[in-house]
């Protein structure tokens, strides 16, 4: 039994467990993928691992699946935060989509002095990190919190967990992630417009943060979050 | 003098040069930006460096710069070729302006045995890159090349350059680039669905070829692209 189609639910997955469909799941497997009774999907709701299940009933408004075998375990990104001053509405969704992709475990779009934008739409953003999670093949949902502001964040940062901080001002800095210790970390990327005189002194005077610079060139928001994952998972995350 | 605009243009740069400007370009800089006589603008062309200009003359169809003096040197990107599958439009553009960003040198979109599309639009690609590397401060312009087929670039592979190949069927691989030397380098990012059986093996007969995994999830092409320049840069490149 192979599945074509990757479907993150809610409900409980185990042996024997029947799982019901809502009816946009339904409209997708049945209507979009075209399956029928018989057919195989694979199963995830990010603690129970993937499971192969089979389509037990197909109908237009709903349906049921019945999970057969477990297929890969749980398998948890390590626990680093992305934390991003939100952009344009195309870029945001890209950011949070590679985060998902890239094995982030929480996604904090933030409010900074300079973030033009003063809403965001988290179920939306939610929906794309759900989306990216059954293209990736992860077992796991990195949760996308409600915009937070920044400088309450830092106010109350958690003590024990490192910040690597991305700022365009410190394109050409030599720091990289060299001897950093393993452990929570997050990682900070600067809004377009860089961060206001304020920010960027509360963020070197935090003794948790260290800044890291991303090469000679300017990097877009979203590209130096995915250049920020990339340099983390490779020191000290799950590309080890 | 502080320009608030970086410029493509293709005229030589120097003291004392006068640049005429295209009718789009004096669109762009007097319709949209709102410049004037005596405004500066940053001019780079991809062989002189950077340059600081003045509006000498500004029209509705045309118009002249004259060039101040060098802002930055020119500053080429490593020997670094990226080799992609081209994808959907979007993140086929996504990638171009990527690998602008990351510094690539030569960007050359590849048709693989898996490759849906089978043309590009070399001119509006190229457009992109020059567009990535106005925003990222940069002073040279990738070459984006026509379509190439894979096979017919793998036969006449250079002796001299090493390819990074990234497959997503390599994903959890434990490759890296550690001990690789430096010099002429390619990227390979594998299409959506994988390389062939036949393209497979022609890479890893390759003696230049080496794998390198990206990670325990599988990735998109558009961010396995970023994460591939990302090692690389930092391994061999100008990220040191």
């Amino acid at each position: 039994m192979k599945a074509k189609v990757r479907l993150y639910v809610e409900h409980p997955l185990g042996a024997g467990q029947s799982v019901p469909l809502t009816r946009e799941q339904a409209h997708y497997l049945f209507g979009v993928m075209r399956l029928g009774a018989g057919d195989a999907v694979a199963l995830f709701n990010g603690r129970d691992g993937e499971w192969l299940a089979e389509v037990a009933e197909a109908g237009k408004r709903g349906g049921t699946l019945a999970c057969a075998e477990q297929s890969k375990p749980l398998q948890m990104p390590p626990d680093l935060w992305l934390l991003f001053a939100p952009i344009k509405k195309a870029r945001t969704d890209f950011i949070v989509e590679k985060a998902a992709e890239m094995g982030a475990a929480k996604i904090i779009p933030v409010q900074t002095d300079f973030t033009n934008s003063e809403r965001i739409r988290q179920d939306r953003l939610q929906a794309h990190a759900i989306e990216a999670a059954e293209q990736c093949g992860g077992t796991y949902v990195p949760e996308v919190t409600d915009l937070q502001k920044l400088d309450r964040l830092l106010a109350n940062w958690p003590e024990d967990r490192h910040l690597m901080f991305c700022d365009e001002a410190e394109a050409g800095a030599t720091g990289g992630l060299t001897g950093a210790a393993p452990g929570p970390w997050a990682i900070l990327i600067g809004p377009e417009g860089g961060f206001s005189e304020a920010e960027r002194s509360r963020l070197t005077a935090l003794p948790q943060a260290r800044v890291v610079a991303l090469g000679p060139r300017i990097l877009r928001a979203d590209t130096a979050a995915v250049a920020a994952m990339t340099l983390w998972q490779q020191a000290l995350g799950d590309w080890r």
